[in-house]
This record gives structure tokens, sequence and C-alpha cells, in this order.
């Protein structure tokens, strides 16, 4: 008896809110104000289904809807929208027995118009911090939700247009490309020891270290999106305290949440390649 | 939507370990040496679809054994064995409508003698702390799993009659009697304020300060369990810190598993009857 690609996935979301100190998320040690650990618990319990449904073969667009409205199931708010936007795809591609950069890319570059609705229609169900759409682009606004569902049907655009439409979102360019940061991030959580919820937390200190983080330069601007990568280099280098580095953001509300979901979609990759629990 | 009776019962499972500080066990600030936080993380996915057996109508000794098989594949051992036995005949009567007393009673007093065998079964996938059987019974001491399944059909024993030997049990206690303490504890749930977690770890003082917890008794003797009864009742009065009690039982390996049991027990009916997370 092994775990089924819907656990991993699962277990990947609960593993990633479990690591100790991620500066700026809630984790096993922080609270935010109105969003605590046990919102993440039932998140990831709420979006259990979902993920199943990907792994059985439903439509990418209809089991991420699912999972984001099981997710929602929470007072939290949003804990895990862009974790099951790179989650859904991969474990699609695991359960196709295709686990690879070119599996998943594969899933994503199949995607329907369909599965664009759906995408949409996930706004529906919980708030998410997104930026302002691009020129010409303000009836694809997500926050739109279901009321953009005609403006994508009648531009023909599947989920992978709107990926690709939307360039400066770090979920987004992995989508595209077929997820680089995820898997390689999955290979180093593997040659990694010790417990994997501080194997977690090392993770994210790297990912944040190599790039600046999309949801703090959505929520607190490109300086401090910049700023928060620098500090996260700095802790690798030991030269700050990450302990320190988290009490800190926490205060500030500096929430470096693009990363936290890049974590995630790599915890699962490691999990599905025989990293140990 | 709603979460199901299968999603509340894992969600139950994780809200118990991430209450804190829940003296002597696991919690979200406490591991043991080599059982720790994400075990219980795991232990918790793993669970659910023997939880969902349950729902879905499987009897009661199946439905127990597929979601200790479930909860057995982590590296930490058993996490939630005795939780799971509270938790199967649970969840069977919420989904036949009559989450009571009377209701967890009727599904308790109607299991088989199948049921009597998928639970010795379910001692095959980990191993679990218990007393030695009492005199004349050591060819029906569930260490021995599947080995006791001819005697356990040879007397002819069901599931209820294999607790009901088992009077010294505090999990046993609860299965035979109605879950008297489970339902009262989901009450003062219901009835408290703040955060579920800090709910648990209250509920786990009350409960402990209450009667000494079996666990204790069987791993660290009775005097033990008297005294972790004594010091949860002077965390209740203030005469001493719960979180310093905590650090020292862990310290001396004192683990309240019993009390940990009822209090997820207690989790899951104050979810079902509609306390929010």
């Amino acid at each position: 008896m092994t775990r089924s690609h819907a656990e991993n996935a699962e277990l990947a979301l609960l593993l990633e809110v479990a690591g100790t100190p991620k500066p700026g998320n809630v984790d096993r040690h922080r609270d935010h104000d109105d969003l605590r650990f046990e919102h993440f618990l039932a998140g990831a319990v709420g979006a259990r289904d979902g993920l199943a449904a990907a792994a059985d073969g439903a439509p990418v667009g209809a089991a991420f809807e699912r999972a984001v409205a099981g997710m929602s199931e929470q007072d939290g708010g949003n804990t895990q929208f862009g974790c099951l936007l790179l989650l859904v795809p991969l474990v699609r591609a695991a359960a196709t027995g295709s686990l690879t950069r070119d599996g998943v890319r594969e899933v994503c570059e199949t995607t329907t118009i369909a599965d664009a609705t759906g995408f949409y229609r996930a706004f529906e169900h919980v708030d998410v911090a997104v930026d302002d759409p691009p020129e010409g682009m303000a009836e694809l606004d997500a926050r739109r939700g279901a009321d953009a569902v005609p403006a994508v049907e009648a531009r023909g655009l599947t989920l992978y247009d709107v990926m690709a439409r939307s360039e400066d979102d770090g979920n987004a360019a992995e989508w595209t490309s077929g997820f680089p940061r995820t898997f390689r991030e999955a290979a180093r959580i593997r040659d990694d020891e010790g417990p994997v919820p501080d194997r977690a937390a090392q993770a994210f200190l790297r990912l944040l270290a190599e790039e600046p983080d999309g949801f703090v330069r959505t929520t607190a601007g490109a300086d401090a999106a910049r700023e928060a990568t620098a500090r996260a280099q700095a802790c690798l280098d030991g030269e700050i305290d990450p302990e320190a580095l988290a009490d800190e953001f926490v205060e500030r509300g500096i929430n470096p949440g693009t990363t936290a979901d890049i974590t995630c979609a790599a915890l699962y990759v490691a999990l599905e390649r025989g990293v140990l629990v």
C-alpha cells in the first residue's frame, strides 16, 4: 500500500504549512491575524476531492475549481489557491505516469477553453490577490470570476492561453514552461536530509533567494519583493537568523505566497519520487 | 457545500495534533524523538479512505482496518490507532443520521464477529502499546493480530464483546457506554470561544484532569497516570503553567495518548455539530 497521487498532494499541502521558519508565511510556529494554521489544515482536507478528481481524469479546470471550492470551506479565506493551481496539472501528469517536465507541459498545453472557464469560476469561491490585468485585458480580469467567462469563450482562450497572458505571475510562469523551478527544487529536497518539514523550510528560502516573490510584489510592491529575496539569501549565507526574519515579515505583512506555492509543488514531486515521511 | 463526515473526521485528527500545549503529546510545538508532527499529518491523510468507507456503509471492523492501514503509511509508527477506534463508529453513526449517544451505542452493539476480526487484523499494520490480557484471555491478546482470529471466531466474539472484555482501557470504556466523555467534551468545545486548536488543548487538559490516562498507565504505571491527572487539574486551576508541564512530560516520556484519542473524538462531534474552523 502506498499513498495515492491525491494523498501525496494533500500531504504536500500539509507539509508546506508545517515547515518552519518560512519567513512571512503562516507556518507551524506562526499565524497571521485572521489567517491561521488551522485554516490551512481545513483547506488541505477540503482540497482532497478535487485533487482526486484530477488523478481520476477529470478535466484540469473542473478539478481545479472543485479543489478550490473544497479548500474554501474554512473561515480564513484564500489559503492554497496558488498551490492548487500548480498541484492539479502535476497530479494529472502523475496519474498518466508522466510526472516529468515534458509530462506536465503536455497536460498544460492541451488544456481547453472549458478548462479556462473552470479556472475563472474558481475565483467565485474565494478572494484572491492578483495584479491588475494588462492593457486591453480588463474583461479577462480574473477577479471578475464567472463574469469573465463570456469573454474567455468569445476569444477562444484555453487555460494555457490565459496563463501565457499572465507572464508576470510566478505560478503562471511555471505553468507555461514545464515547471522548471518545481522540478529543480524537488530534486534538492530529495538530496537534503532530515525531517521533511525542515527540508520544506530550506526549499522555501532557496526559492525566495532565487527570485522575487510575485505575491509580495502584488501586495507590498516591487521594492519589498526585492528586499525579501535579498534577505532570504542572507539567511542562506548565515548572515541573518531566519527565525527573526520570519517574525519580522509576519509583523510587516510581507508574505511570499508564490514561493510557498512552488515549495508545495516541489514537495509533491519529491513525495512522488520517493521522499519518505 | 459542507464537509463530509470523512472530511470532518480527518480534520479532527489534524486539529487534535495542532492543539498546543497538550502536555506529553506531540503537538504543534513539540515532537517526540522518533514520532514527529509530520507523522501525524501523514497518518491523518492516510486514514481518510477508511473513514470514508465507514461513512459509505462498510462494516466497522473493515473500515477500521483500512483506516489503520492507511494511517500506518508513515515512518513514525502508531500515530492515531486509538483515535480511529473512536472515530469509525462515530462516523458510521453520523452517516446514518444518528450522531448521538444512542446512535453510536447502536453502532457498537450491533458489531459482528467479522468486525472483531477486522479489529485484530488492524494490529498487523502497526505496533500498539496495550496491557497484558486478563487471566484466561492470552489467546485473545490483541498483540497477536491475525493470529488471534481463530480464537475470536471459536468463541463467537463480536467487536463489542472484545471491547467489553477490555474494561480497563479508556477507549474501550467509551465504546461500550455510548461515548459519554466524548459527547460531554464536544459540548464544552462548542461552548468555548477562540480558535479550535486552542479549544482542543483546553479539552485535553479537562479530560486528563477528569480521569487517569490509560496509555500513561500502560506505558509508565499507575502512579504516573495519577500524577498526570493531578497536574492537569493544577493547570486548570492556574497553579502550574501547561507549557512547562508539556515540556516536562515530553522529556519524561509521559504521553497521555488515550486522553488525546478522546479529545480527537470530541473534536469530531463538535465539528459535526457546527463548530467552525
